[in-house]
């Protein structure tokens, strides 16, 4: 893929992940949903995590808060304009129009589709990448449990376990009431800590995550084998008052 | 080997692979011949398998189609010379110069040695890089199998397992009949199927891989562990008239 | 990280490792001195391991042979003005400015603190990632242990195993008398090779390493697997003729 970039423009690239489980749409898009902030405005982002490659899932450019995003439509590009973190408006769509130079191999797309549209756009020749518009709105979406609000507190997800064993969640800071307990599995953590340190090694704790969510992280340890937690473990965040109050 | 490469040159660096055993020249030899064409002419591809390294084997840059390919003399680069994919020519070989500033480390030809040189060669200085030529047919080749053509059909062999378990062979698919009957092991595969998409989840098909080969998958699964195969075992690819015809 | 940084500056990255254990300072204060000396005059080094994110360790840029080192003060930093391959100085340091548009996540000070902080200092705008300055002597130091010349010989230690498995010690080969004796556990090796060719497949060797350090080696095999050794295993290295008549 980077070859194919480079053959076609004279761009900066970088890996964020070859990590993911093959096949991880979700995981793509959490991870997608993370880090486009970070980049500056211009970036383009392909985005491959392509299960079905080959099908007839379509292949698209989705334009959003003046970045590319190139991939195929199965949530991966859909999820962008999910209301998580806020809602991100997909400004517009577009099918990928084939290089006329590339044979597409039907197990490949990320090399004979992708790569070539995004290094068009990168190189600012988006008429060499982009065929006929579709709507934002017909994009695929993910079956995504989102965090919500209810009368126990918040409920949420653990959406990512990260190389040192914390537990990455759904459930964004500002969501939290003062002094909120936090519950994993059989575990019940209280309030939230600025700093590992707070805690002695080997304990858990809550601390905000760099992706603005509740994370829970043991110091100097995994947390993740600690509390016998996985991605896709339910969170649960209520404030002590309602707890204590009842 | 970056910071070498980036002492001397304003270059743009793409890493290739890191995934090879320790001294897997058959396997270095097959990615660079799979990758090569990708990138742009004018490329310096640095190639290090090296597990002769410190002996008297040569240092050598090669120049083909435009490019320079710069290791070890230990078959990596005399391989790009072999009829595999059709041949590709090696048009002029010389051997490495030391850059005059570098102790050269017994054990880490690759920064100490082969990334001056193609820093030297990517930034079109050549006379720093290349001592004394040497003639192509010199370098030394690799004894690898062949795909061939016999009465049974095409044999092949499993010359990369991916990181999603699917079977890469070195079967050209412009070689294969159609209606092609594959057989890896005891499993044997009717058609060539031109998407994951054809069969149910779990099942394995054929079909044409990124490198322009035979390739065996399962749907959603990993063909190594389904089939039991591994680098190295033979595929046979038979055309049904043949098989059925006798 | 890399997001933050090319938002800011224009320049190439590279990555040295991720291959260090989660908050593994003492690696990633032997490998930040084993490669710097690669990289050119002008190179800002970013380095992140930091167990300590959170706490009130203070965060630092030092200037040293014209680079700039960016990191946490846990160590990382203060290792580099170490007398272990002979001093480097480190003529001044500061603490880092936090970028005024950026919120602080306190697990991740290497996207939100050092990362810009590297990123000005590599575009020449000095002034926007230094706080005020700090004694290069305050720097935090780390508890290693040095090779040390003794009546029995050098007495050191394994600091790395290489992911070839070869023994990577802290012993400078200038340091060595001809002709020595190496002692790693209960293996005994003579002399020093000038190649791994010099002895039989399966056979130890002791060579030059990539470092300039003595390292222990097994020809088409794992140094640490025949010798059962590990990271943090003593090493003797004594002269021939000292044993003989001592």
């Amino acid at each position: 893929m980077k070859g194919a970039i480079l053959t076609r423009a004279a761009v900066s690239i970088v890996d964020i992940t070859h990590d993911l489980a093959p096949g991880d749409v979700h995981g793509g898009a959490w991870t997608l949903r993370r880090i486009w902030t970070r980049f500056p405005a211009g970036t383009v982002h392909v985005c491959v995590v392509d299960p079905t490659v080959g099908s007839d899932r379509r292949a698209i450019a989705a334009c959003a808060a003046d970045r590319w995003f190139v991939g195929p439509d199965n949530g991966l590009l859909g999820f962008l304009g999910h209301p998580s973190f806020g809602p991100l408006e997909i400004v517009r769509a577009h099918l990928l129009r084939p290089a006329p130079d590339v044979t597409v191999a039907p197990t490949f797309h990320g090399r004979d589709l992708f790569a070539p549209a995004a290094a068009a756009l990168a190189a600012r020749r988006a008429e060499e990448a982009l065929a006929e518009p579709v709507t934002p709105a017909s994009l695929e979406g993910l079956d995504l449990a989102l965090p919500r609000r209810g009368p126990d507190g918040i409920a949420g997800t653990v959406v990512h376990v990260d190389r040192f064993g914390n537990l990455v969640t759904d459930i964004p800071i500002g969501w939290l009431a003062p002094e909120p307990r936090v519950r994993v599995g059989s575990t019940t953590l209280a309030g939230l800590s600025s700093s590992y340190a707070d805690v002695p090694p080997g304990e858990p704790l809550v601390i905000r995550g760099s992706a603005g969510t509740l994370e829970v992280s043991v110091r100097d340890g995994r947390a993740d084998e600690t509390l016998g937690a996985s991605r896709g473990d339910a969170v649960v965040a209520a404030s002590r008052e309602r707890r204590d109050g009842g």
